[in-house]
């Protein structure tokens, strides 16, 4: 794709932004609900499209995992037209308003408005295509979608579902745009487009995230990398302990908000570490401090290994979960704090205080007392679907829905005033 | 100033935030009100370190303009601490919270915390260091202040009185520091600081804001620079339009909200030059387009020139107005997307229809109904001080008071909860 036709395409998504920012909720939702429409009567199309990906990916011979990330199915499609149907059911994110009245009678109303034109780098999924696509156009955004080139045949499907169904229902086609070339130069474009695009997501891998942050001109939402911790205290419920490390580890290892380390206070060990390994005994490999490793017993089938300090900051997703004794709350929070991604990160407790202090001093998006990481999740939160999980603090954090795609414009209404000081 | 001892601070400011996190309203306040009578206290050093500085400038042969924005006097000092008192007695942006349950029985709780480590960098106005200071206290920030070499002694003065008060007020006196070398190293590296600085806010002229800008590889936010336009259509109250222009014009040119376009509808140029014209002759000069331009008539003193392409890009900070005759509101709006800087823009008008469908679809910070452009500041909006304008639309947008320096957090109670799909 040459610089000329990328051109054109920024171009074309802001002219299409300024319209639909001037769009009502009700019409936004009216041409949702016909791409819902369009999505669902165009199921042949999409899976055989899809079909022709996940066979070039097979013959390229793409690990299976990545194959089924790659993957649509009717299953798959129902949840992405229910997440479309969530999306509108929201409320519009675009027209708050708060405001007040200065001494000398201006009234300043704060409103929401669309962030502008956005684009999102992704890879394999082609379900995010139709998430991001949704959560954009009810945001009042254009956006411009990249994903990897081995799903090009799917999101080409995806999409042309998607402005058919604006077509029929009365929206804004223009609205959305597929980036098609697959080349690195397409999204080192997009990455320097300074006041033609407003906003990238990268979402994916760790390396395309860095590439994303080191290289953009443009502002960057960083997302999911997710080196995330679970503390478990003396006292805590240890059956629901073990309920909890199982699910944050085992229920999708490959997620972002899966559990990479356990820690456990020194006096919880020994109630902790037994029942933890028969739970992920052949399950699951146990990379151990020697206290936690003392403590576990040997189960049947346990792989226990020594944990070097390289395993305190990888994010394995996989069947792997490093386990380490901690004398402290305080050492449990510095070691987060050091290691963490500022993703998801869980106490288990029943104690109040320690609760409320793990909440406060963990930089983290999402801080959990007594459940599982893994809820860290637009759609788990209600938001229909995720635009991703900002592991930044600037513009949004955590799950991000609707309002991460808005911004703020002050209107200020007066009769006549003029400033004296 | 060396690598080591500007890292040193780094460090010592992400110690002090993170202790400055925990602490309680009541705690933040006592701290703010004792800076208050600090700087109360030190009336006579502060400006005997500004009258060097002063001094200094004049030597240099300085403007007497900016010599102006350097000067510290009583009344400027009244204003500073009347700032601090403003932001005392406003709410903490804090720990404010709003929730929901999952139908699981998770509670989230979406709650504000501080945004980190602050910068800003910003020339001359020592007023500068004491706002942006009281702010980030508030907000529960640490911040680095990087003035320039020409307020040198003035800025010192300023953070020593505000460490002084800090510590006789049971604050942290380390959440504040004064980056002292003048020299564009320093910003360099404070603007490389990914991990130890959260935001950096530049804050002077175009070229420093520019530079944040290219520079920068942590989240910036741009401020400040402000090509401002009044629109004016046929009904409007033309004397108070005339007002309203005379003020937005001279009663600070160098302000960034100040005015510097002027478009005049048709139909209403005739009616509008002339009294425009008689207003401000002998005292701003007018660059007019040949529409404009013959309705204004010649009152004795006017300046009046022919407008140049060059004058609608134009940010003037002097007395000097361009004038330029539009068709209609949609010209009026073209021409200010394309040439505005989104900051701060005015539409005179009776027509409530014209009213909206200008504040709809002007991309501004701040759009204004009949009044003028002036008021778009922290102190006008009611936050006490501000951290400067914001011109992005990421993060921050138009005067930023406390919450700008906020982000959020979300904190998830269960009771055992684990994820089943």
């Amino acid at each position: 794709m040459s610089n000329v036709s990328l051109d054109s395409i920024f171009e074309t998504l802001r002219e299409a932004q300024t319209r639909l920012a001037l769009e009502t909720r009700l019409a936004k939702d009216r041409a949702l609900r016909s791409v819902m429409n369009s999505i669902n009567a165009s199921r042949a199309e999409m899976l055989r499209a899809n079909g022709a990906d996940v066979d070039a990916a097979r013959s390229a011979g793409v690990k299976e995992a990545l194959v089924d990330r790659l993957l649509l199915n009717e299953e798959r499609i129902d949840a992405v037209i229910r997440g479309i149907d969530t999306v509108v059911r929201q409320e519009d994110p675009i027209g708050r308003v708060r405001g007040w009245t200065l001494p000398n009678g201006l009234l300043i109303e704060e409103t929401t408005v669309p962030l502008g034109v956005a684009a999102i780098i992704y890879e394999s999924r082609p379900n995010v295509t139709a998430d991001a696509f949704c959560l954009a156009y009810k945001a009042g955004c254009a956006i411009l979608l990249r994903g990897s080139s081995a799903a090009l045949e799917s999101n080409r499907a995806i999409v042309k579902a998607i402005k058919e169904g604006l077509g029929a229902g009365g929206g804004i086609p223009e609205a959305a745009a597929l980036a098609e070339s697959g080349s690195r130069d397409e999204v080192d474009l997009i990455l320097a487009a300074r006041g033609k695009i407003d906003v990238v997501l990268p979402r994916g891998g760790r390396e395309l995230i860095r590439w994303v942050v080191e290289n953009a001109r443009i502002p960057v939402i960083e997302t999911g990398e997710g080196n995330c911790h679970i503390y478990v205290e003396a006292g805590a419920d240890m059956a629901k302990a073990a309920d909890i490390i199982e699910n944050a580890k085992i229920q999708k290892p490959g997620a972002c908000n899966a559990v990479e380390t356990v820690l456990v206070r020194r006096d919880a060990a020994a109630e902790l570490m037994p029942l933890l390994a028969e739970r992920l005994a052949g399950r699951v490999e146990l990379r151990c401090d020697a206290a936690s490793k003392a403590a576990a017993g040997a189960p049947p089938g346990l792989i226990l290994k020594d944990a070097l300090e390289s395993d305190w900051e990888t994010e394995f997703l996989d069947y792997i979960l490093a386990v380490k004794v901690v004398d402290s709350l305080d050492e449990a929070v510095e070691h987060i704090n050091r290691y963490g991604t500022k993703h998801s990160e869980a106490i288990l407790t029943r104690d109040m205080e320690a609760a409320d202090s793990f909440c406060r001093r963990v930089d983290a998006a999402c801080v959990y007392v007594n459940a599982s990481t893994r809820f860290t999740d637009g759609g788990e939160f209600g938001f229909g679907a995720e635009l991703g999980i900002s592991t930044q603090k600037f513009h949004a954090r955590g799950p991000m829905g609707l309002e991460a795609l808005t911004t703020i414009k002050y209107r200020i209404r007066g009769s006549g005033q003029i400033r004296m000081l």
